[in-house]
Order: C-alpha cells, then structure tokens, then sequence
C-alpha cells in the first residue's frame, strides 16, 4: 500500500530544473573532498515531525492531512512504520530518528507501553533489514505525559527518576535491537519553570547520576552507540539546565562524564541562546564534542523554537564548514529536526520540504568544500595570527613566557601596529562563493 | 577643598524620611541574621562611572556637570582622588574599585603610563591610610586603546599580548601595593567580532595561558587577592567569551583553573545572557564560585549594557538570598557599576543614586534576612523534594540504584501522583514579605 | 453542586494574614479617590484560562485536575456554566469574558453551531440573573478551527472571510442577548505567517471592511457594547496586523474607523511588542482610546506569550496610574487573560492565582491613588515643562510661532541651560511608595 | 591632493573577478526591467560614517587611519569636502548626504555655526558643479550636543525647541541651496528615557506643529524637496517616537501630516523593532509613504544599531523588490547608513565596504528584477486570492456584502477546504533564483 502515490523517488535533474518533487543540488553519489554527499551528509528524517505532527499549535487544531490517520492506537503506530519506510526510500535518505513515544502509544501500564513498543520495534527491524534504511538515534519522550510536569531526570519528584529510567533503560534496549548509531538525550522538562521553588544543586546531581546509570547500562549490555545531549536554553522550561554548548561542556566536565558524551547541535536552539549556529558548532568542535545536528532553522524575529526546514544557504554554508573541518560528523548525522508550516498540509509538502532542506545542505557542502579547496578560511587565519608562528608569540604559545618577561618584552615595544581584518572585503568574497 | 560643597554626610533617617540626602532604608550598623548591613553589604564606588564617565554615549557628547573637570592630565588624575575619598566619606561607603587608566592617563609610553600610575597609587594610598576606605578590587582595562582593537589576551596580535601581559602585571602590583581584596578579569574585548576570522581554539588557549601566568606572578609576589573573572555575552564584541557564569565555568574547568578563580557576577550583563540575575547566582553558588557582584540592572527591553542603578527591590532581594545562602561574599563586595542617566547631570545626581542603590539593596537584605529567619524557600524546598529523603528517593541519591533496579521499581509503581507547585500561591506570598 | 468544595467566599482579611484563600489588599468597598475598589477595577475572570484551559502546552499533554472534566460535548459546556458562578461567586468577580468556542462545542455544521451556543447562552443568562454577574466583553475564536488556517477576516479564502462574518454576526447577537459591555477583536490568525505569499494591502482592505459591517450590524440590531482591538506583535502568526497599539491606531485612522474602536491592552502583548504595559496605556490614553485591559504579565526573559498572573506591583501601579489618569476604563474592566502554570494543577490553583493578581492590582490602585492624591506625576511633569507655560514657551505651543520667529529667538538666546531629570531620585521616591 | 593615492576609479569587472578593488555586480549602464543599474539605485555615501566617523564605540577610543585626519576645525572640514568628492567619482557613486553637524564645527554662538555651514556649503556646491555628483539629502544633527540631552523638537525645555527649530531652518536653506532632493527627520532623542518624567502628548503635540512650521517655512523659500521620516525604535532614547513605519504614519495621520511626508527606511532600525526590512517597506508602500532607504544590516543577536555594509544578499534581494514594485524610490535613494567594523580600521576598507554594498544590492536588484519579469510572486498571489475575484469574494471586495449576507452564504456552505501554501517550496524556488 503506498501512501504517496502522487510522489515517486525523487531524483537529481539539477539547478536548472523546474520539477518541485526533484533535487536541484543533492545528488548523493557526488564527490565533495572525496566522499560521497550521502557520506557526508547522512540525512536522517525524524519521526514526530513527518509521520506524527498535526499541525496544531497553542491557538489551533490539528490540521494535516495525512491519508494514513485512517486508523487509530497501534494500527496506526503499525501504519507509520509503513509510511516510514515508503517516505524514506522515495526521498532517498538513509536514516532516521524517534522518540519511544512517537513510534508506539502508551498503555495503561509501563509494562503495555514496553509490549506495544516491542510490537513496533519488530516492524521497524523488518523494515530496516528490508529497506538498508538505519536509525540515526532514539531517544525517550520524557516530557509530553503529565508525569513529566516537573521534569523527569530532575523531577522533585523520586517516582519520576524511577520512572525516566525505566524508559531510558529501555531505549537503549531499543537502540541495541535496532543498531542506532548514536542515543539522544534531550532535556525536555529538565530545567525549571521558577528559582522560588527550585533545588539546582541537587536536580543536577540527580541528573548527573543519571547519566552515569545510563553509561553503565550501556556497557553491561553491550550497546555501543554515542551518548549525545541536546542543549536548547529554553522552551518548554523557563531555563532548560542544557543552555548551550558550554553549559552542557561545564556539566559533563563536573560530573566526569565529558569523555562519554558528544553533542546533538540544533540550529534553531543556537538562535534561541542567541549564537549563531556555527557558533555552537565551532564551540563543540574545539572541545571535541561535535556529535551529531537537528537541521532547522528559527526565525530570528521570533523568540520560541519554530523548527522550520532550512533554506538559508548563507547559514548552512557556514555548518557545513565547521562540520568538514570536524572531519565529519562520525556516528552522527543530518537530522530534520523540522516541521512544514501549518499552512503546508498536503502531504506532498513533507517531500517538498524535505527536498528544499536537502538541497540547501546539498549547496552548503559544495561552497564549503570549494572553501576548503581553496584554503579560503585557512589563508585569512594564517596571515591574521602570523604573529604566533615566530618570536614572542611563539613563545607564548609555547609556554616560554611570563608576565615579566612580556611585561620587559612590551617596555622597549609598546608602538604597537595591528592590522586591518577587511571584514567587509571577506563577507563580499564569501558572497562569491556562495551566490 | 570640597567638589560638593552642598552635600553633608549622608545618614539614615529611615523609611519616613522626604530628605533626598537621606538613607531610608541602610542602616550601617543596623544588624541582620548577626551581622550589620555593612558588614554584609561591603559596597564599593566605581571610579569609572563616578569620577570620569563624562555621560556621552554613540549619540551624543559629554553632559556632565563635574566641579573637578577643570583641569587636565595628571592635574585631573589627582583631583579626582580627591573626589573619590570626599564622596565615599560622604556616602559613607567602605570600598572602590578601579580600572588602571582610570586613575590616571597613559602616557606616551608604557613606562611613562606606569610612572602616571605609580604618582596616583601613592596619592590612593595616603587617601585610604587616612580614611581607612580600602580597594575591593582593581582591575586593567584593556579595551580602550586602539591596540585592544582586536582583543587582549585572545588578540590575533601576539604583541597585544605581551603588552596586556605588562598591564596586568602592573595591575597585581598594583593590588599589592593598595591591597586590594580581589582583581577582576572582565573580557573586554576578549571574544569575536566575527568567526569567519577568529581562530578560537588558539584564543582561548591563550587567554588560558595569560591567567595561569597571572596566577604565577601573584603567587610570586605574594599577592593573595581572590581573582575574579565578569561573565559578558556580547559588547563591545559580538560575542564575549566570558559568555555567563556556566560558560566561564566550562573554559576554567577545561584549562584547570577553577580552583582559583571565582565570579564577579553583573545583573545587567545577567539578563543580556539571558538570564535572571538569581539564576547567574545560583549557577555560581552551587560551584562554589560566587564571589563578588556588580549591582546595577538593565532594560529588559533595551539590548545593551544600560547598568543603571540598581533599584528593582524584588530582584535584589532574591539576590541578596542567594549571598546570604552562600554565607556572603567573602572578600568580595557590592559594587555599583552603575552609571547616572545621561539626563541626570548635575553632581548630586552621583548621591541620588547611590542612596538609590543602597536603600534597595538594605531593603532585599532586610527582606532576605526574613525569608532565611523564617525558612520561607526551605520549607517549600523540603517539602517539594521530600521524596528525596527516603525510599527510592533516597537511594537514588545514595548512589545505590541503577537502571535496572529502579525499571523494576517504575514497573510495579507506575501510577505517580505529582504535587502542584501552586507557584502562584509562592509568588503572593513573597510580594508580602515585600511590600 | 459545588466544584470546589474546598473553599469558601474569598473575604478581605488584611496584609497580616496567613491564609492563602483570603485577600490581603482587595477590600471591594474600600474606596480609593473617591470610588469603590470593586468599582474602579471592574474585574473579570476569562473562561477560557479558568474553564476550559487544560494545562497543555507544545511539549506537553494537558494535565490540570478539573473536577468538572467528567463528562463531554454539551454535558461538559453546561457543567462549566455551573463553575463559572460559583467560582465568580466564591470570588467575589463581578464580570466574566468569553470566546464563543469557549463556551459550547462546536457542531457538524455551523447551524448545529450555533444550535449549541444558544442553549449555553440560556443558561449563562440564567445564571447571570441568578447571580448579579455581568458580561465584560465577549469575542470570536477565528483560530482554533483548521479552516482559519490562513486567517479570518484576512484569510487567502473569501469562503472563510464569510464564515468569520456569520460567527461576528453571531457574536454580536450574543452579546446583545447577553448584554456584555464590550466586544472584542482579537487579531488570532490576523497576520502573516510570510510575505512571500501575501497581499497585505487586499488583507487590510478586507480586515477594514470587515470592521465596518460589524459596525453597521451592531447599529442595526441595537448593540451598543463598546468595539475593542486587542493588539499582539506575534504568535500565532510571525506577524500580527494589530502589532501593538500605535500600528492599530494607524490602522483605524486609515480606515475611518477610530471613533467607533478602542483598544484592549494586555501587558505581555505590550512586553512582547517591545514595549512597557504603562507605555501601551499611554499611547491609547493619549489618543482617546483606552477600553479595557487585559491583565497578565509575561517572563521578560521569553520570546512567546507566557499569561502569567500579575504579581508585579511595580508594573502594575504604573498601569494603575494610566488608567485613573484616563478617567477609569469606562465600559472596560480588569479582566484576568492569565493561566495557572502547568506545574499549578490543583483546582485550588485558580483561586491562589486570581488572588494573587487581585490583590496586586489593588495594592497599585492603592500606591497609585495616593501617587495622584500626592500630585507626585502632576509635580514631576509642572516643574520639568515649566518653559512652557510663559514666553518663547507659551508662544509655541499656541500656534504663534514659525522657523524665523524661533530662528531669531535662538540666534540671541543660544546659551541654553537645561536641568537635571534626577531620574534616579524619582525612582527612590516612587520605591518609597510602593514598599 | 589625493586621500586615497592607491585606489583608482572602480570599474565593473564581473563575478570572476578577483579584484578587491573592482564590482563584480554593479554594472551602473546595466539595464534592469527598462532602466540602468544607476537610475534604479541611486546609492548615496553617507558623510557622517565615512568622512567623520573615528570608530569609537562605548568602550573604545577611535581607532580609523583617516589620512585626512592631520588638520582640524575648519581646515579639516574642508579637507573632508575634497576626500567627499574624490572618494565619490572613485566609486562612481551619484549621492551623498550628511547632517549639518558632519560637514562644518560648531561655533561659539550660533552665528558662528552657522557661518560655518556657508562656508563648507559653498566648497560643496563647487564640488557638486565640477563633479556632477549630486545631494541626496539633507538633515539637522539634533542629538548630539548636550543641549539635546532632552530632546529637540520635543524637549522639556522650549528654548531647546527654538534652538531645534532654527537649525532645521537652516537645514532647509542648505537644502535650498545645494538642491537636496529630499530632507530627512531622524528622531536622534526625540522619545524618552523614561514614562515617569514624559508628558508624551505635549512632546507630541510640539513635534507636530514643529514640522507643520517645517512644512511652512519651506513652501515659503521654495525649497520642494521630499520631506522624509526615518524610524527607529530604541537607541539613544529608551522609547523612540518615530518607532516604526506603521507608528509613525499614525502620528503623521493624526496631526494631518501624512499627504507631506513620506518614510526614509533602514534595515537595522527595522530588525531592531522587530519587523524584517521588507516587512517595513511594504507597510510604508501599501500607504503610498515609501521615500527612500537607508542601506545596512544589523546582527540579528544583537540588540543595538551595527550599521554594518549591506552583504545579505537574500534580504537586500526582497528589499529591492519592495522598491521596484513600488516604482522605484522617487526622489529618495539608496544610502549606505553603514560603518565599517572597527577593526576594519584602514582607507581602503571604506572602498572595500561600499564595493560589498553595492554589488549587494546590484545582485539583489537583478533577482527581483528576474522574478516581476517571471511574474514570480505575482503567480503565487494570483492563484492564492483567487476566490477573490468572482463570486462571493469579489463581492466581498465590492463591498456589496454585509454580515447577514456573509452569514447566510456561510450557513450553506461551511464545508470550507484551503489549500496549502506549500511554503517551503516557495522557499526552494526562490533559492534557485538568488544561488
């Protein structure tokens, strides 16, 4: 049973082509530095937004149409998978992501809830081995039941520990059966809606305790995936304890977990913290801690987390960059962790956007490969810190230095020249690149 | 000779009082939770905003009406000590912090800045010996001068560096010399203005190296301050790298100086992070790393470091609960980097506004006080976070659970009743002990 | 049958007690400048937050404990009319506010529709004589239904345009029925979600039109309510056509319309628009156009629209001060467009929180009635544009100057003194005030 | 005597070039949709952020290498007159404007000022003869000197407002004499810093009679170029009156102004109000008011006016649709209100900058030249407000409806179906048009 059948595989015809349901830029056998842009990019289409979002927002209704909500409680999880594997494979994307909660309902106790994942799990496994499609990452849905009103690693609430780790504890169990790559944790409700009644100190032991358990779990059994955290400063906490990059970098280093966790960057939730994406990007980076990203762009008007598909190619030039000079995303990927607009609900709008997203990276990873080709960046940092390649400032950066000795070096130097950085003249030279 | 010949010393005459030279509600020796308001309270002037800030700003030219502006260079410098000692006598303020070039101008080259500086420091210190107000902290400030262009510490420019280096060298003789109880690291220009140029793995681990020579040097001279860092996420540079308190923290974990630094934490420059000023406070404390503030608050609306007097009283006071449940601030203090508006020109306005700023901090410490003597967050905190205590609660935070044992625990206990924050309810009941 | 059988009549019992369903400054007889404190603030509770909200948010499942949620469709509209008096009751509120989706079910068509609505508005009329409790105001929801998907009165579809008109035609039948005060336009899908795809000059051409036919059918059946706009900047749309106040004023002058409209301001409508509540009503007052407010406060540290309950007595006296400066909000009230947090389930949540925004509102009606008593504004203002009440002053402001009278006058008079705002003492003095 | 010795005249060498010094979009005799590159763009070099700017900031001194920089008072006014006009034909650039303030020193008194002006006024109107290059416009400086720290037309103090009142005077006769196409209001501090002391309806008042006596005293002398207003909502004030395009049309409207001004629109003031730069050029084109723009870009993380070059080729490409759906500018031009980064501190930047700039806007003109040839938007309008153009809709629009009749057609037909916009598709296919 097909459920696009307006839609078949979508192609590569190149810029010049006027086909909506066809690829401009992506073409995934073609060789940026080497590897192939399916390589590079290992696109992934995530769950909740593509086969469970309705459209509905604090002032209004589902309203996608979406010809598989037919049915309802587990034939429709079983009909997802279906659309699942249909919607990948026609769209050419070779992994995929979900929450426990968006692949199965929940029952009435923890235990249906397992029984109708487990149900759901040995569909999407069939699927797999059928398709070669793989999942990128699962993670737990530890937010959208009321239990999770005050959180769930750091609820106040000891019940709720106890029942967040009985759902991790089974998402690893689920990322071990379906091979995931990698296993996400997002805060969801982990944060605080007031200081006023808030115990900081101890919420973030808990949930440093927490992620510890999840590690030993992941060794007794055997699960090899990447720990990744998603930071996102706000929404729907007041403060989510994930701020940014650096936040989360502070509380990995603390609690001695650094060396186990990388990060899932999401643009939008950059914007939100307000940095730029590559900004976060760039941080995780030098710290060794880019794992993996959620594509999507916010609207920087804006000040909640709109999750649109990304089509700024100047910003995704820039990812791209620091992704390549990361020398890739290893286990990690491409996520789609976007949504159409509500006022985009055929069901062809999810290829549509799909494909603009996919096309805009395809884009971003070719000027970004020129880039790096032409040494661009790498011309502008040698020539702007020439200065610390010889003399005083190799010696600082080898450690040779102290204040006295600067401090006698600066005393008979103190006419100072700097130079120009031409930012304007570098920004109009990336527009080259790029347009 | 007096610059405000018609100010007296200003004394409390408490809340009745329609004196605008008068204290209402800081009582010096009044005594809170054991201890008098000055004691707890530690305020100090900043030279900046109070002896030479002139009121201009991108728009306009200076405005200030300053007896002492009536002559220049070091004739100026020495004047203003004067200023400096009048108007903390008559403010009745124990403490003042200052950056190098404050106090006195640089000469045509370092060593001629340095002998400006050594004449004034002499001057300072035959003022504090003779009125026994003492430095809270110094610092240097290495943003002014073109050659800060591109940054300090973190410049593209080793030769910046080297001169930074002598500065700050000079700045902890400085704080030897007049014993100043701290020195403060605030960024500057410390970050990017872009990141398409900005080589930051090699700044940061520079500005690392600067610090740990900085420690060095004090260690050498016997210079026993508390170092501070002031977190700031953006201006002059797009992006500071002192970011906020969590990010501060995350670079002096990484580079294992976080045992010897602590935080000077601004309300304003809380709020342009995006944070509460509480919350900067709270992240730090449960660190450890709280150690001075700078009192002032911004516009939530406006987008820039405004540093206005401090006069929020429900936002100092949830301030003054966080340094009273830190056991106060050591050896730090409450300076007021807080400037006059541009339309408050005369020099009473500098009254004004420090009698502004210490009424509303006495009255957040009064009511702090009250909330501590009367275990108003306690007993929420106790009684919201009870299920920590005992059961399964309390092994999770023993370290005796793991993944497995509490799924069987979540297994056979999944009906969780949660308890409603009635944080509406909290809110009343602290605008009571308000108002 | 009562919903809250915990909680008796909410009675005035003073600043010193303790029980947390009692009022501390909302004494309804106590009368401030001459009128009643029940009389000025003209209070209403929003059906919508209070009876119909659920808890849900975008991340999360609905979770408030509703004692009335028991049953559905039309049995579950008329349990609510019976909350609705006895919490008003119990409360002591003399109005209430609704949406006509807010109060009854929507139908297979729109007859059965309005079926459904007439048979609640019986029942709210009987319970309105029963009680004494008045309609403030009552509006359209033209956002919840998918159909408004690209707007209401400014959809793409005419078919929509015209089924916004039926439910305004209706509305305003209802209003009449039930004889509400007021009745509002609330923007909803009024907006834009891009540009790209929109005629923003046919949408206004329409909005306006709209606006005239409900004006013409109001003077037809004989419904003298006062038209309210109710200004957003954003969500649900990225832009709202009423963005705040100054942009609908320009609006209704464009169209003709501004003698038969006021505005209803919300203060985190105001905040969100990048502007203070006390500035909003300022604008309005100005322009002969203040009606009604709606009274919430948003967390100025996020980006979406929290309704948060009014705790800040600091804004809230300020908004005070605008609305007895404007001579009350005539046929307006006060009305509570505020929602528990999700983390306050409890029913008895409702009442902690309307408490808590009662008894702000009418400690800033106090502060502010004696403000005005004081002439502390009046004085502020008489003494600061004292230049013109006499001369060069008096001559502009009648009219009787032009460019080459004042270019004369400023040629031998170019020494211009001007005095301090002491802004910082004024904000000492109103602290005074207020704590 | 040259200024910039090694920079010829700019020539157009095409999107190959590797030339810094060289367009690689501005063609000037290129011809889009009937017209030259020139004729559509009209750019103009702003004199304040190229001739006097010295790259200070709130933390810097200035920092530019200004060869012209070696003389002062009226000797370097004069100077900047030449650097004006060679660094203008080395462009190629048709434009300038400036403030009175940029071009000529104060005095002591005001006659000295302004004997001044006529002096540098007369070196500009020979350059203009030689050069052919021509004044954009013209405006007051009215913030800058302390004598503003109030306001100027609307200051507390009214000699101020006399004072203002005889610079625009002299504004106008500059304008005169050097035939300015255009005259421009900016507020610089006209708004508040604070509501406590504002008696915004008198400020309002004030200014309105002062532009009615601008008004006047132009028709008086002849001067018939356009009278523009440019908003900006915040900076230097805390409130800015002129705030936006939608507030300002409402002042004009309601003073009865609005048949005689017309908007002078800027990117980064726009983002700063919270609306995209095309968002304010459609609001000021839909009412007939759109003037001319002031070219920039500000970051979007930021909360204070960068003024950076134009580089967002996306946006620029939708501003410059805006533009020629309006049928071009008029009279007004486009500016570049833009400063080079302060580390961009040598000659050659300014060259740099403006190149950037203008091929920009070069690029951007040819996309949307490209899409009104493609009928691009006008397809997608077309097709989405088609049900306004027969049946119902068209009746809506002829205003022959009204809410019985809407009502009764809706009660027949309320099974409404929209179509989806397909957005994201839209966002790809305006990508192929720019990339």
């Amino acid at each position: 049973m097909s459920y696009f059948k307006n839609v078949n595989k979508i192609k590569y015809e190149g810029a010049g082509s006027s086909n909506p349901l066809a690829f401009k830029h992506y073409n995934e056998n073609e060789v940026v530095l080497g590897k192939s842009m399916k390589e590079h990019l290992r696109f992934a289409v995530a769950y909740w937004h593509t086969l469970t979002m309705d459209g509905s927002d604090p002032f209004g209704k589902g309203n996608m149409i979406r010809p598989w909500e037919t049915v309802s409680g587990m034939d429709l999880a079983k009909a997802r998978v279906e659309v699942n594997f249909e919607f990948l494979e026609k769209l050419g994307v070779p992994y995929y992501c979900f929450h426990d909660r968006d692949i199965a309902p929940e029952g009435n106790t923890l235990q249906e809830t397992n029984e109708n994942l487990d149900v759901i799990i040995a569909k999407l496994k069939e699927g797999m081995n059928a398709t070669g499609i793989k999942l990128l990452w699962n993670t737990a849905n530890m937010f959208t039941n009321p239990r999770f009103v005050h959180g769930a690693a750091t609820s106040s609430n000891a019940e709720v520990f106890a029942y967040a780790a009985a759902q991790v504890k089974k998402g690893l169990d689920t990322g071990l059966e379906l091979g995931s790559e990698n296993y996400v944790f997002w805060g969801g409700r982990e944060g605080y809606e007031s200081l006023l009644n808030t115990d900081m100190g101890l919420e973030l032991d808990n949930l440093a305790k927490f992620f510890h358990m999840a590690l030993d779990y992941a060794k007794e059994i055997g699960y090899t995936g990447q720990f990744l955290i998603e930071p996102k400063p706000k929404e729907p906490s007041k403060h989510q304890y994930d701020f940014d990059a650096a936040t989360t970098i502070a509380f990995l280093q603390k609690y001695d977990l650094q060396n186990h966790f990388k990060l899932n960057l999401e643009a939008n939730h950059a914007t939100l913290a307000g940095h730029t994406f590559e900004h976060e990007l760039r941080v995780a980076r030098i710290n060794n801690m880019l794992g993996s990203v959620d594509a999507n762009q916010g609207d920087m008007l804006l000040g909640w987390d709109t999750d649109e598909f990304p089509t700024d190619v100047a910003s995704v030039t820039l990812a791209m960059y620091e992704i390549l000079e990361n020398g890739g995303l290893g286990s990690g990927g491409v996520n789609f962790d976007a949504k159409v607009r509500r006022g985009s609900f055929d069901p062809e709008d999810l290829f549509y956007s799909h494909i603009a997203g996919m096309d805009t990276f395809a884009k971003g990873l070719k000027v970004a490969g020129k880039l790096i080709e032409d040494k661009f960046f790498d011309n502008i940092l040698d020539e702007r810190y020439a200065s610390f390649k010889s003399g005083i400032g190799a010696d600082i950066v080898a450690g040779k230095t102290d204040l006295k000795s600067l401090a006698a070096y600066a005393m008979q130097a103190d006419e100072i020249k700097n130079k120009s950085n031409h930012l304007e003249l570098i920004k109009a030279q990336l527009n080259e690149y790029m347009f």
